[in-house]
């Protein structure tokens, strides 16, 4: 493999194009003729507005944003906007959450800091295994707001359909799946997204909302960074951006782009997780203790029954070129990560080295 | 000038050293045989512990910073720690701010959300050519801290004494001067700083904290992330955090280190800040506002009298490998940023320029 690269699994920060990196690596002293790195731009020169400005066009085009939707490029990771929703879009009081692993969980107790936030579900006696359907949602027509998480990382599932909230808005934290695959917008609130999985290096948070959900007015506690309506206004400019990662994130939504945009991706990642799902299904060694309809594209997990054979497995995939296969600790066994830049040579390598290791 | 660089005079984020942007490029592909980018590294993974451990070590070896201080790479910028630190740290909702800028400003706004705020002193009238005297300071000794901006970006003043607070904490922004120059850390209770100037790429923020200043029990509105002691407690991990600035932190630490550490920082500093200033006492055309007891190393101010000489200057040192020069919108004339990336070659470059354009 090209600069002796290893296929790394990790659930986040993960992989990168190789062709994202090599224009990361380009730029480096001199970015375009500017003169200097991107690092080393103010975040308001003409330059760097381009980048800015680029990376938020390619991200409306690519995921088909309609107009009415703000786009902010933030920091602090999914784990600030738990507070930054409640804080945010909380009129009544009341919103419903839905918790389907340990993300949503931690929205879920960071969210009763500023309301009274009813659990709609939870498929937590089930270890998680699936995501809940329509009908076991207990959703309070009045919330504010319906929280998922829609593809949780760590137990490797999925919403594989929009759940239907009425007039209430859905707010949904894609940070494991967004650009893994076409998804119609209009239908959510708002989205956010941690960007190191699939979209460039941690530090960058993108916000997708629709603009009405905006308010100026919040409760005086409110930090002024952790007002959506400050943020859209200043077009993410407030103070200084994260302006580094949003200069990658533009260098992958243009790779997305040329590579055919997310229907593109969404067979791409289809085929990767279809060769590991397929194996699974017909191994004897390893199993995938989800159920089938709630799978994820993106975050694949199995294992063996016996803890030294998993141990063994991972040791030895690390050994040959395939890196970051452990469970997360919550859970145990493996997950292999397959985000958008694994390519299927990496998918196709682990599971012939899982097929040679089972028997 | 390898590479076709110019100089960057920018006020942040601005220049960093060649030597660590030629590192940055060259482990782009597969940082030192690890088979990837760091940018694409778990957080959690043995490789990436390293680069953040040895980001703090170095911290704490270059700025000499006492045991009982805890380090953290945070997100936000000073923006965000505008409403972190008394949220932090009020315990009787009092607190002493002294204004002398822009940002201590807004810093001093931020904390009128969570207590009562006194405002210590300000040099606001003397539209802030200057920082108060020790005698100055109407200081409450009942009050939780003390909040000063070492050194104002924009006004292009610096605290040039740490202001006696008795046994009240001084906190400080030190976002445009830290690692400047040798500093007692240990006259500080906090001491805060958005990366972007003298440090790293935008999105990191260096908090360095005395540890019987971080408290557990906060008032319930404080967002997790948004609390100083659960930061601490997971050694910056509490979430994934800004990787990529954080490694690009510790190879600018490993050039501080490398070229004599703050001491030799700071003879650089004076040495470029001297030619500046010099030449400003000198010139008929040109004038510093700042008193000079007040004046910064970093940020230097000058103007002409007549505003089209001042724009003329800006296009045309721009158009000679000099960017970045025109003074913030909201005082004019013009700014050269001297942070410690700039090599004395450019400030001599500048100053010969400047003397031409006199003439």
């Amino acid at each position: 493999m090209a600069y002796d690269r290893i296929f790394n699994f990790s659930a986040g920060p993960s992989m990168l194009p190789v062709s994202v990196l090599e224009a990361a690596r380009d730029d480096m002293l001199n970015y375009q003729g500017s003169g200097m790195s991107v690092m080393e731009m103010s975040h308001r020169s003409k330059v760097y507005d381009e980048i800015i400005k680029q990376a938020e066009a390619l991200l409306r085009e690519v995921m088909g944003i309609p107009q009415n939707y703000k786009v902010m490029f933030l920091q602090g990771g999914a784990s600030l906007q738990f507070a930054m929703v409640p804080m945010n879009l909380l009129k009544t009081g009341k919103a419903d959450y839905i918790v389907t692993g340990q993300f949503s969980g931690k929205a879920y107790q960071e969210a009763q800091k500023y309301g009274e936030i009813n659990l709609a579900a939870t498929t937590k006696p089930e270890n998680f295994s699936r995501i809940p359907q329509q009908n076991e949602l207990k959703l309070n027509p009045d919330a504010d707001y319906v929280h998922i998480c829609y593809n949780n990382t760590i137990f490797g599932t999925k919403w594989n359909y929009i759940p239907e909230t009425g007039n209430v808005p859905l707010v949904a934290d894609l940070s494991s799946c967004i650009l893994s695959e076409p998804i119609d917008v209009s239908r959510f609130g708002l989205i956010y997204a941690g960007a190191q999985k699939n979209v460039a290096p941690a530090g960058l948070t993108i916000v997708i909302a629709r603009e009405d959900l905006l308010r100026e007015e919040l409760p005086a506690f409110v930090p002024t960074m952790c007002n959506y309506s400050v943020m859209a206004q200043n077009e993410s400019m407030y103070n200084t951006p994260p302006c580094y990662p949003i200069y990658v994130c533009k260098l992958v939504l243009d790779w997305i782009k040329g590579m055919g945009g997310l229907s593109a991706m969404q067979a791409h990642n289809q085929k990767k997780a279809a060769i590991l799902y397929d194996y699974l299904d017909s191994s004897k060694l390893f199993k995938n203790p989800v159920s089938p309809e709630s799978r994820s594209l993106m975050n694949v997990t199995f294992r063996a029954e016996d803890d030294e054979i998993n141990a063994r497995f991972v040791k030895e995939t690390s050994a040959n070129g395939m890196s970051n296969l452990k469970g997360h600790r919550s859970v145990g066994g493996m997950r292999a990560s397959i985000y958008n830049a694994m390519p299927v040579e990496g998918v196709e390598k682990l599971v012939e080295f899982m097929k040679a290791f089972e028997k």
